[in-house]
């Protein structure tokens, strides 16, 4: 391709309204164009690098045995009510009436219309397991798009479905997926990893959430710096530290603590650590009018996720006001403690390995020192309550945690028979009997891989693509050509040499200055470039630069094609 | 792909609800599924010829120089309002609101979008000519859905959109449109003609229809038997007829004709052909209260696009009630006539090459025979207002017409500035002075081409697909390969042998009856099917059959993948 010939919007100016990096060098790169809130134009070097994605997901896909069906983006409301989701669904649904004015949606997701399709189609285990995949744009109205294709309102999804005579068949399927996901990000050249999710409401039994690691993710994952182990910081257990708690060693001791209501406080009214302390939570039980006293370290946070899967908590899971804690427990907020505690309690792990503990007398104003479990107050229930943090050993045993943000781009989800059972999706077991099919599935944001990739990979002078996702995948940049004939021929008779090797080249033919096409290479991040210089030229010299060097390195004439393939292939 | 991981969802019945062949064999042949009304899901074997077409579309779009975008289905109202088609655009337009009640529409086409995206980007003429397509799904909320993915309400589409400096650089793209949508359509297999299509309301400069001939077609397609003048039968020109209109004969005769109200009540009546007659039909004028009649011969038929068009003639088109007519001719319609008319007439050039016709006389009840032109009335004004019929010659001056059904598949348009203008879409000139840039555009119903594809290629067992359209090139038929390794064998060993030299070939490896087998494979199209028998093979042979042949032949195994390669490649 020249550039003569392809659009370069590249822009100088940082767009205000863009708020994280991708979304800036998106713009500035000239891979898409703002049409309203949420809606982009893709142009078409952003497209390019569009469909590479798409490309490889499709061959990962179509290679674990899935098959690609296209359903439509208008989705009728009838299928939705036989689901429950037309009412359950939030306003991100866009909901549509045509000129008859019945009731239609576009799709953010297609469970409803696959199920509709399968119910038809597949009558018999024999036909089973069956993974439909597609590509296409979907529909979210979201109420704040922001980060430009990163949370916009259209945007191209990968979905698949699959079906199952039983979960066996879906748990085989959903490991074939994982690999394919794994294959998929890895070639990408992405820094990725599948992390165990939170199955959520729809309580199917396993999900992972594929993330790209990067600063700017909206979401912690914690992962282990020796293992595969990696969970989304709502998910990893904590595990209880290792080796026996000590033995007592101090006296519990009363001390007037006035005004002070925090650990940070107390850490500081005593001059000890916050792990050394421990603080009480309380939160509304299971049964009318129960409450339950939560104890964890002092510096430790509180994973509501995690409470609230604990038989005897209220789901969703509610905070007792100050009132009804004073009532039950003689002291208020940052006074409570495990000792004389009248109510349930229900001890972390990790808190409950201290001896030697400061925590709330119960009594507003005091706190006990050197208090310990058994010895000053029983050690019920422990449980997994805390959030994990940087540092703690990994749940697999293997290593210990890391904790970095990560961009969410696949999940893969084992449904059950949520869909199936509502819409009565059955089919003949080999007794002849009538039984509900099993799902599960898989998204793949595409469109987002993009964005992700970007986040991942840049410098101040712009994007730096992993090569399979390049627009290109080398640049010609001759100097002057327009006034040296040499530069030009030699261009001319490198691009088609390389083309025919079936190089994805781009050559950048403008009569710009220098500066303004290495720019704008740099800028569009296209992985390797060469530069025609006449000074170069005369000494039978052409220069080289990856995208990552910080020099440009000469490289003899004739050795150009043979180098650059080195570069292509290594 | 092998048949036991492909979803072939044959039907043996024909849906009481498709009225047009195409729709019963893409639901038969399990191409495509209903979801609602004018909303079809592609099921894996359709989705691959979609593909195919698609894939065909693009390479030679990108031959041709335009360059690949993707704008947003969901298209804010600012802009159709900008255009003015906000309001002129019918309830087709599916119009839409978000949660925050903005207004905006599911586009069916992208007029709007692309011209502001090109006035933002582009700023100088420099940067011009520039094409720009996508292959996009549209919508449009067609109030009667039907003939399947022919006229549904969800549709793929590729439009493209060219912006130039001025006409002759449009006319330079318009013509490399027209030669990529003839190399797609014929490299696609299918017999077609590019039409000379009216510009209609627009009033664009030049338009071409690209038309998929098919007896199911919607419109009549005039062309010449010589050369390769098409036109629709709206537009195409009914030339004079060749040599000078002869001398009178007969005498100028009044005939009481009782009763006679039509043109076949006068040839009953005088016992004369229709081409010896004249017709007279009165229609509103330009000015107000203003007649004009029109004669053509009685056997042609008006045309009103072409009538229209006249100067002197009110738009859009009027016939002038009875009431009016009697009062200004005297007479009621059946008895009027060119001869003694009192008000403007106008002669179509068919008309006036006859000498001796028949024609009202102004007097109900009467007719003359015998009328000439000059000497019993004057021939002043003559054009052309008839519809060609078969065997007029072709207006290009080489061989006659012939008149078919056609399949609108494509269009292309040399739009001018009605978008530009509307929008401020303008450029710098070479001169330094702000331009109104010039649009062509040029659309392709991609998944329209499938269903004409079948439309025109069928028989009685199913679809026969052209071969660059095929979801799969070739179909392997082993016959009870579960119980003969023999068989199973020679089936596998051919299957990997083709498949690695790129035949994109289905094993049928269904445990099913040879019949039924055997109807599949007719039913969806492949083109070429071997069959892999125990009795065949025991004397070295393999059964090969295309799927246009009568009867199979029976091919020497060893020289099989020789044979198969020659017919993939004739």
């Amino acid at each position: 391709m020249r550039t003569s010939n392809f659009l370069i919007a590249t822009q100088k100016e940082t767009p205000a309204d863009a708020e994280v990096i991708s979304h800036q060098l998106m713009l500035r790169a000239g891979l898409i164009r703002k049409l309203a809130s949420g809606l982009y134009t893709w142009l078409p070097l952003g497209l390019r690098v569009l469909r590479k994605v798409e490309n490889i997901v499709r061959e990962e896909m179509d290679g674990a045995g899935a098959q690609e069906v296209s359903m439509p983006v208008v989705q009728p409301a009838e299928l939705w009510e036989e689901s429950g989701r037309w009412e359950q669904y939030g306003p991100e649904l866009l909901r549509i009436h045509d000129r008859h004015e019945r009731d239609f949606c576009l799709g953010p997701t297609h469970e409803e219309v696959i199920t509709d399709l399968i119910r038809n189609e597949i009558k018999s285990y024999k036909q089973l397991p069956i993974n439909m995949y597609q590509i296409q744009t979907k529909v979210r109205d979201e109420i704040r798009p922001r980060f430009g294709i990163m949370r916009s309102r259209e945007f191209l999804m990968k979905d698949a479905y699959s079906f199952h005579v039983d979960q066996p068949s879906l748990e085989d399927t959903y490991q074939v997926m994982h690999q394919a996901y794994s294959a998929i990000f890895t070639r990408l050249g992405l820094d990725f990893r599948p992390v165990i999710a939170d199955t959520g409401s729809i309580g199917g039994s396993a999900s992972h959430e594929f993330h790209v690691l990067a600063n700017s993710g909206e979401d912690d994952i914690a992962f282990s710096d020796s293992s595969d182990y990696a969970a989304n910081v709502e998910m990893a257990e904590a595990v209880a530290p290792a080796g026996d708690r000590p033995a007592p060693a101090a006296e519990l001791t009363e001390v007037a603590t006035p005004g002070v209501k925090t650990i940070e406080d107390l850490c500081t009214f005593l001059e000890i650590e916050a792990n050394t302390s421990v603080k009480t939570l309380v939160v509304h039980g299971e049964e009318e009018g129960q409450l339950v006293a939560l104890v964890l370290r002092g510096d430790h946070q509180l994973n509501g996720i995690k409470v609230e899967k604990l038989s005897g908590i209220a789901s969703p899971l509610c905070m007792a006001d100050e009132e009804a804690v004073r009532a039950a427990c003689g002291a208020g907020f940052g006074s409570l403690g495990p000792v004389g505690m009248n109510i349930d309690v229900i001890v972390d792990r990790s808190a409950a390995a201290l001896a030697d503990f400061s925590c709330g007398a119960n009594k507003d104003g005091f706190h006990f020192t050197g208090a310990n479990w058994e010895r000053d107050c029983p050690l019920g229930r422990v449980e997994d309550l805390r959030e994990v943090v940087e540092g703690d050993p990994s749940p697999d045993g293997q290593g210990t945690l890391q904790i970095k943000r990560g961009i969410e781009v696949g999940h893969i989800f084992q449904l059950g028979t949520k869909y199936s059972d509502a819409m009565k999706a059955q089919v003949l077991d080999d007794t002849g009997r009538n039984v509900t099919m099993t799902m599960g599935c898989y998204g793949i944001g595409v469109s987002r891989v993009v964005a992700s990739a970007i986040e991942q990979n840049h410098d101040d002078k712009g994007i730096i693509w992993p090569a399979a996702m390049a627009p290109f995948q080398l640049a010609i940049v001759p100097l002057n050509m327009q006034k040296s004939e040499e530069v030009a021929a030699c261009a001319e008779e490198l691009y088609a040499t390389l083309k025919a090797q079936g190089v994805d080249v781009l050559m950048d033919d403008r009569n710009e200055r220098p500066g303004v096409k290495f720019a704008d290479m740099e800028l569009i991040g296209i992985p390797h470039r060469i530069v025609i210089g006449d000074r170069a030229l005369k000494e039978g010299n052409i220069e080289y630069k990856g995208r990552r060097d910080d020099d440009s390195q000469l490289i003899p004439r004739e050795q150009i094609v043979e180098f650059i393939t080195a570069q292509l292939t290594g």
